[in-house]
């Protein structure tokens, strides 16, 4: 056999496959919930953070540009070394999954799919509610995700297009986000829901306003902790969970680090150092 | 002299230099305020509007970022052939207008120094506020404009994040932006400014819950008006009007049209048909 001149563009480290990070994908700051709850449940896991701040918001974007942005970002974390990549924004989840998991080699874990399984066994009534991005909830992913899993659910979604503002303004109890939750999530006190997936990495952190306004006895579903679930699940089966040390975290954005590092901060409590990559 | 075989990017039309549209440029919807205010003003030119819907918003991008996007677009806009470009972003032109202008050979008139003017003449006491978006203010290119207009006055800028959703949304009159004005204004209200600079293409709408928040009396700068009345000079100075015929208005975005048409119609009450346009 002929030695390559070239090497592969991802060669396994030292260790083996194990070694290489978890991508985790966003269209910015939002997915740091999930990757927070991936690296709170498996501590020993090199993971690799890319917000894609260049672009953010992709919940207002078309479904071609967020396929664009994502498939890029997919295929450039391939190229950098990863074994699995989570694609932790509900956005790009809804409406680009399929075309991100034909531009990488590696498995590729959506946010769509945990959610609705866990609202689909979490409701007794069988009404659910679905908050999300305008993109999200036009695709009408959750819906049909939840209604592959539980055909008699009554679903309502509704678009909460000024919770992220909200959230990155830092107004997490503030009474003007309770004043706009209350009249975002009318209807879904009106449908009765006994479920609520939150359909967008920034709201849990309204976890506290929603229940205040949707009273105690709704069941939150937060994709980030159901995401890190079936992420280990998935890695347990392939073999590739790394079995000792302390992973390493990395972070990089598509636009300068400082808006980035001050949310990140706000956001998961913790100071994250940024290395900047452009696409051009 | 030789023939050139290629036509030279821009060909004058044949009715002159003037025919060709004047270019206004914004980040999204909101320079459609300032693009109605030309309208109004010169309705016999022809315009040309691209909104740079696939970056939206601009607002907290980092300047390089704003620049890269910027320039690319003013050379796309001389490209195709105007006469003369407006920067109708206030992001675009308080980080960016040197660079925009270096790239393009047509004059170039952003936002900032229209706003600046008017408010250094319309204010008694010498107390200037201004409000826009998180990277305007950062900027301080307002402060810097009216100094250098009217050196003795004191300036107070404010960071409204919240304010462009909130118009996108649709709520204007709504008691949650009344209630979100009143918190980010309460610092213009302390330090008593007789006049408020509206540093952000989307503020216009706003302008009956500002008037509440800050009372009758406060004199509310809209660059858009300012801006109309600077091209119009321009033009005729330079002899470019178009001096018959009704104006020709054209829309170019580089996402899909869908929400842009949407919100246009919203923002300044007409319908607009979008010939889009992609750089990839």
């Amino acid at each position: 056999m002929k030695r390559r001149l070239t090497p592969p563009a991802t060669r396994p480290p030292a260790g083996g496959a194990s070694e290489l990070p978890i991508g985790v994908f966003d269209s910015g700051i939002g997915g740091l919930t999930v990757f927070d709850a991936i690296g709170r449940r498996m501590p020993r896991e090199n993971l690799v953070y890319f917000g894609d701040t260049a672009h953010v918001p992709y919940g207002t974007k078309s479904p071609e540009a967020v396929g664009r942005y994502s498939s890029e970002i997919a295929r450039y974390l391939d190229r950098r070394g990863i074994k699995a990549l989570v694609v932790a924004c509900n956005t790009a989840s809804a409406v680009a999954l399929p075309r991100i998991r034909r531009s990488v080699r590696v498995p590729v874990i959506g946010v769509i799919l945990p959610g609705a399984k866990a609202a689909a066994a979490a409701s007794g009534s069988g009404s659910i509610g679905i908050i999300g991005t305008e993109a999200t909830i036009s695709s009408r992913a959750y819906v049909k995700a939840v209604r592959r899993l539980r055909p008699a659910a009554r679903i309502t979604g509704i678009a909460c297009p000024l919770f992220v503002p909200l959230v990155e303004e830092g107004w997490w109890e503030h009474p003007v986000t309770e004043a706009v939750a209350r009249r975002y999530l009318a209807p879904l006190k009106r449908a009765g829901v006994d479920s609520l997936i939150l359909g967008c990495t920034h709201y849990p952190l309204l976890k506290g306003v929603l229940r205040r306004v949707m009273g105690p006895r709704l069941a939150l579903i937060d994709s980030a902790e159901r995401t890190a679930v079936e992420t280990e699940a998935l890695l347990r089966r392939l073999g590739l969970e790394r079995r000792s040390g302390k992973g390493v975290h990395r972070f990089i954005v598509s636009d300068g680090p400082e808006r980035f590092q001050r949310l990140a901060r706000r956001l998961i409590g913790r100071r994250v150092k940024v290395v900047e990559h452009r696409f051009e």
